[in-house]
């Protein structure tokens, strides 16, 4: 079923113990619709400048799935530039710069071809933008979005309207604290539920992620026990790209709690590719195959 | 089949974001016992002073599974005991006393009647004690030992014998790293294989485990997504009874991968009990259907 993604397009400078990387594309719409298409086709919805290079625009033709009619290229504008450090453990990271270009102008449109869209995935936007953009959208069957710290902080009514019109969110371990101020993560997320959604994922990075559903079911996954990590940038949106990819190949009018444990369990393995190199050099030569086997294998480490 | 262990009998005064407990019932070889009598007997070995209250002493007593002859109780000696305080999110703690007592003496003797113990587990303490102990079980079948930051300082090369000497470590994620240098959790573990041990098992606290297989399978687990966390104390002996309390019931002469991922899932699931109240209060009221019953409540949160 037609899945749409509405995120950013960057041009990323990445430093880790393992090395770095200049001006390589990244973005959360980017990681997101190459994650997903392993699973359905996915519909972008972004915007870029004139300064994003050929290179970096026909990356996203190397993945079939996914339909670029949706990026809106301007070419007198700047694309969103981010440059970030990763510490020695790999965990925390510092952003050395921010270039916002687009971001700061007006959002990109959905194309009237998009609108009869079924899921939705708002990647982490200002949450009046994210509104306006699921909007264009009319007929979809589920909405998830991501956010962040900083509209918590400066945008709580907007953020507010924006959980009730979702099915699902998606954020961070801390995030979901300082949303609700419950230090308990699992009560947090319950606390979540009823401003709206009917499912919240949180994210803990290399410690997994949980989800409660409006079921009162509650699921749990360890990250994928990688031992390459070479840039985790990219992980957490990758991670939303595999779970939105399985649920919308699924088709499911009502999303199963069942449905959602699989997509994370997807999510998680997909992501655990992503960080094996920097941008998407590991993505780009992933086969199904090897996809499935380390699902597999997931499978295993995890079921009792 | 047969299972031992030895470690501490403690009498702890805790301090909770919920709550304080004075001069109450811990120690890891109570932990252990209390979690492993779910599942198999358990034979303890420990010392206690004269100053253990008698409600203390009747606690062992009111789990049928544990035999407690080798529980020495010292008349003119204290019992170890230890205080501590934890920070409002309960990840971490601070110490606020410890008396050593009877753990600054000769260690217990393992009683004639526990020498044929098959399956050994050696609660944290100085390796050579613990090498002592398990030299006292000649014809043991499994040997599991916990360790900790204190003996990885000091008594490296005694720790290292002991890693010679049993199948299975249990440590904390940050052990880990100061055993082997590594910061990859994963890559730690597989070095630890190399010093000896067939499995070992990392503990992350409310993140979870994992584990590597000298078959080069790894297993991963989340924490149980607790909601109530009263007190921490006991969580990790908890979880090494659990898990050793299962293998010692089944029995078997090789212990596979899929046992002791079973294990460890039955582990997480007594310790998520363990710190619903101080010291052992929710064990004691537990009961075999409620055990059984969140076990499969776990297995459906993880297997995918």
């Amino acid at each position: 079923m037609s899945l749409i993604v509405t995120g950013t397009i960057g041009i990323d400078s990445v430093y880790t113990p393992h090395g770095h990387a200049e001006k390589v594309l990244g973005g959360s719409c980017t990681y997101f619709a190459a994650a997903a298409s392993f699973h359905a086709p996915v519909r972008i919805v972004a915007a870029a400048g004139g300064d994003l290079p050929q290179e970096h625009r026909d990356v996203f033709k190397k993945f079939p799935g996914i339909d670029t009619t949706g990026l809106e290229i301007r070419p007198s504008s700047q694309t969103f530039a981010w440059g970030g450090k990763y510490h020695a453990n790999m965990n925390s990271r510092e952003t050395l710069y921010t270039h916002l270009g687009v971001l700061a102008e007006e959002p990109p449109k959905v194309p009237a071809a998009y609108r009869d869209s079924k899921y939705v995935f708002l990647a982490n936007s200002h949450p009046a933008v994210q509104l306006g953009l699921l909007e264009q959208v009319p007929d979809h069957r589920l909405a998830v979005a991501d956010t962040m710290d900083l509209w918590i902080n400066t945008a709580r009514p907007e953020l507010e309207r924006l959980l009730r019109a979702v099915d699902g969110l998606v954020l961070n371990y801390d995030e979901a604290e300082l949303l609700t101020g419950k230090t308990n993560t699992v009560a947090a997320a319950r606390h979540i539920l009823d401003l709206g959604p009917s499912f919240v994922v949180v994210k803990k990075g290399e410690h997994g992620c949980l989800f409660v559903h409006r079921s009162g079911r509650i699921g749990a996954l360890p990250a994928y026990p990688a031992e390459t990590v070479v840039d985790p940038t990219g992980a957490g949106d990758s991670f939303a790209g595999g779970m939105m990819g399985y649920i919308a190949s699924r088709g499911e009018t009502e999303v199963t709690f069942e449905t959602i444990r699989a997509a994370l369990a997807h999510g998680t393995v997909v992501a655990s590719f992503t960080i094996e190199s920097f941008s998407l050099d590991r993505l780009l030569k992933l086969t199904a195959p090897e996809l499935h086997q380390r699902y597999q294998e997931f499978a295993e480490m995890v079921s009792v």
